[in-house]
């Protein structure tokens, strides 16, 4: 079994912590670890470091290789640019088989938190298993806990059967990210789950699906896999992806494939989108505040404080999100986070780009 | 004439700006200049800076030369330790009677705004006609505009005359700091005004009324009258000081005194003693945001905004106050500011005196 680790994408969420040349997955915003160090810990268990690969940008790739020291240079594919999760997810798929023409891969975001890693374990083993004699696209979906309308969702059909003792369901649709009544009424059903962005699949068969489904990017991850492992797969790479689609692979394949199974999720999960996420899924003070770093507060309630190298004091305020780097200072209502997103588009118009 | 600068105080409402070392009057949070630099430069065309005194404490006497170059040396005088402001005044009475035995002096405070300079110098010139004759105490009262509860108020009696064209009145009372419901009253009869802690009067005039008054006091500014200008002027202030009566003039002398004088001040005035009073002075964008320094804000309204080397981003939030400086940052509700003092007694009590 080999591990996918997918670490792309700007992060612009978690802005001023988050910037161009550090996304989320490269923060320590959870713990003393950051995110994809976290990641890879949890997988420890299940897989040696030399089955752990991980696809990024070439923005990223040094300070993930200094994160990850375990993990050899190689296992580091560096896509030219981002093309969405099809392409990236392809381009693992390729490499996979190369190495192991038989391989199940589990592709996991680099960026979630999971709580309790000995279940997720369990359940990546039990999707491998449903997974292994390369008929399905397995899928790993959340026991939903609120009426979400940021995450997309997958509807179960009939029981499949078990694997290591997990249920395997069959998917009867994949739903995009609903309306809030929508989600509400997918709670309700009790038949739908939230789509984790983690699949597990042979190599095999997601290079079929994606030959099946998007022919246009099968032949351009056809032309890069004549070229992988040698002199020259860089040349290539940069001639082929500009060309490639952009297109997620849940849109493009899992939508659309008739082969899906789930697997539930109950392991701790939340991909902690946002400062106010991040919020939600810390424990609190008896004030209902986070507070990191060096902070003092009087009067103050449901806020987020991180601190950095200085001091930060709040007096008589509530819901509030703060936080601080070296040169940037964030202050923002909490439950309104989603303005991080238009700060940072901001700061762009105004050329203040020494703050991206 | 002379005048009389108080600088002492801790100004602990201006943390994190302020601190033990940068009481207000140090700050340059008005403009460019510092508080105390604007002061002195409103005087300066009335009076040479050899006609300034400025009385203040040990910790900022290095501090305020540096400020104010052209003041000598001589003219600022280190009081031992705060006794608040008649044993303040006293010293500088008896410093200015050595100088000039028939001088006439105004006493005013370092730290406070004024918009309206050359009104400001004519109501001088106008209370020190009236103070010349040495017969009287005069104080310039503020015409308020708002039921303050912070204030002092005097209680306008007869009208006494003009002078310089100024109208002046006798002062039937003076009245501490009243409730909301009394500070109303006074607001609705018309013939109150706010106590602005500004006085002129001759240095004998006052010396009189203290030992009227305040004999104890008295006692002790002869013994130091003694030593002033000798070898043993600053071992006689460190005996001397510590057994002087800790009082201010308003209590010690002004309430008592019958032949108390008072010119109205209509020269745009305020005491900037709060964040809260900093953004009611200042000039607001159409939002309603006084943003000093590098500052990116949106969704945000009503706010303060302090910054200084660092980027200081705001989304989705009102009615706060934010200062940032290079080791702490204070975040406070706005309206709310006497927190402020609130937190500073909190880091002293944590032992945090780094940052006080």
């Amino acid at each position: 079994m080999y591990i996918v680790i997918m670490a792309g994408g700007r992060g612009t969420r978690f802005w001023p912590r988050s910037r161009d040349r550090k996304p989320k997955h490269l923060l320590d915003i959870l713990s003393e670890r950051t995110i994809i160090q976290e990641t890879v810990d949890r997988l420890l268990p299940l897989v040696p470091p030399e089955r752990i690969l991980i696809v990024t940008g070439r923005t990223h790739a040094a300070e993930l290789a200094r994160q990850l020291p375990d993990i050899p240079a190689e296992n580091i594919l560096i896509e030219p640019m981002g093309r969405n999760t099809a392409p990236c997810i392809g381009l693992a798929a390729h490499f996979v088989r190369r190495l192991d023409p038989g391989a199940v891969m589990a592709v996991l975001p680099a960026d979630h938190l999971i709580t309790d890693g000995g279940r997720f374990l369990d359940v990546l083993r039990a999707a491998a298993e449903a997974a292994a004699p390369g008929h399905h696209l397995v899928t790993i979906g959340i026991n939903p806990t609120a009426p979400e309308t940021g995450y997309g969702y997958l509807e179960l059909g009939e029981e499949e059967g078990t694997a290591r003792g997990e249920k395997v369901w069959q998917v009867r649709s994949v739903r995009e990210k609903p309306d809030r009544e929508t989600a509400q009424a997918f709670l309700a059903e009790g038949c739908y789950v939230w789509n984790s962005g983690m699949f597990v699949w042979t190599a095999a068969a997601i290079i079929d699906a994606i030959g099946q489904w998007l022919p246009d990017l099968a032949g351009g991850l056809a032309r890069i896999d004549t070229a992988l492992g040698t002199d020259r797969e860089n040349a290539v790479l940069e001639d082929v992806y500009p060309g490639l689609p952009s297109i997620s692979v849940d849109y493009g394949v899992m939508e659309k494939a008739d082969n899906v199974l789930v697997l539930r999720g109950d392991f701790g999960w939340s991909d902690v989108g946002s400062w106010d996420a991040l919020w939600e899924v810390s424990p609190k003070d008896p004030s209902g505040n986070v507070l990191k770093g060096s902070v003092a507060v009087t009067g103050t309630r449901n806020s987020l404080v991180v601190a950095r190298d200085r001091l930060v004091a709040l007096a008589g305020v509530e819901d509030l999100i703060v936080v601080d780097t070296e040169d940037a200072l964030l202050v923002c209502r909490r439950g309104d986070s989603q303005r991080v997103k238009e700060l940072v588009d901001l700061l762009e118009k105004e050329g203040l780009t020494q703050y991206l």
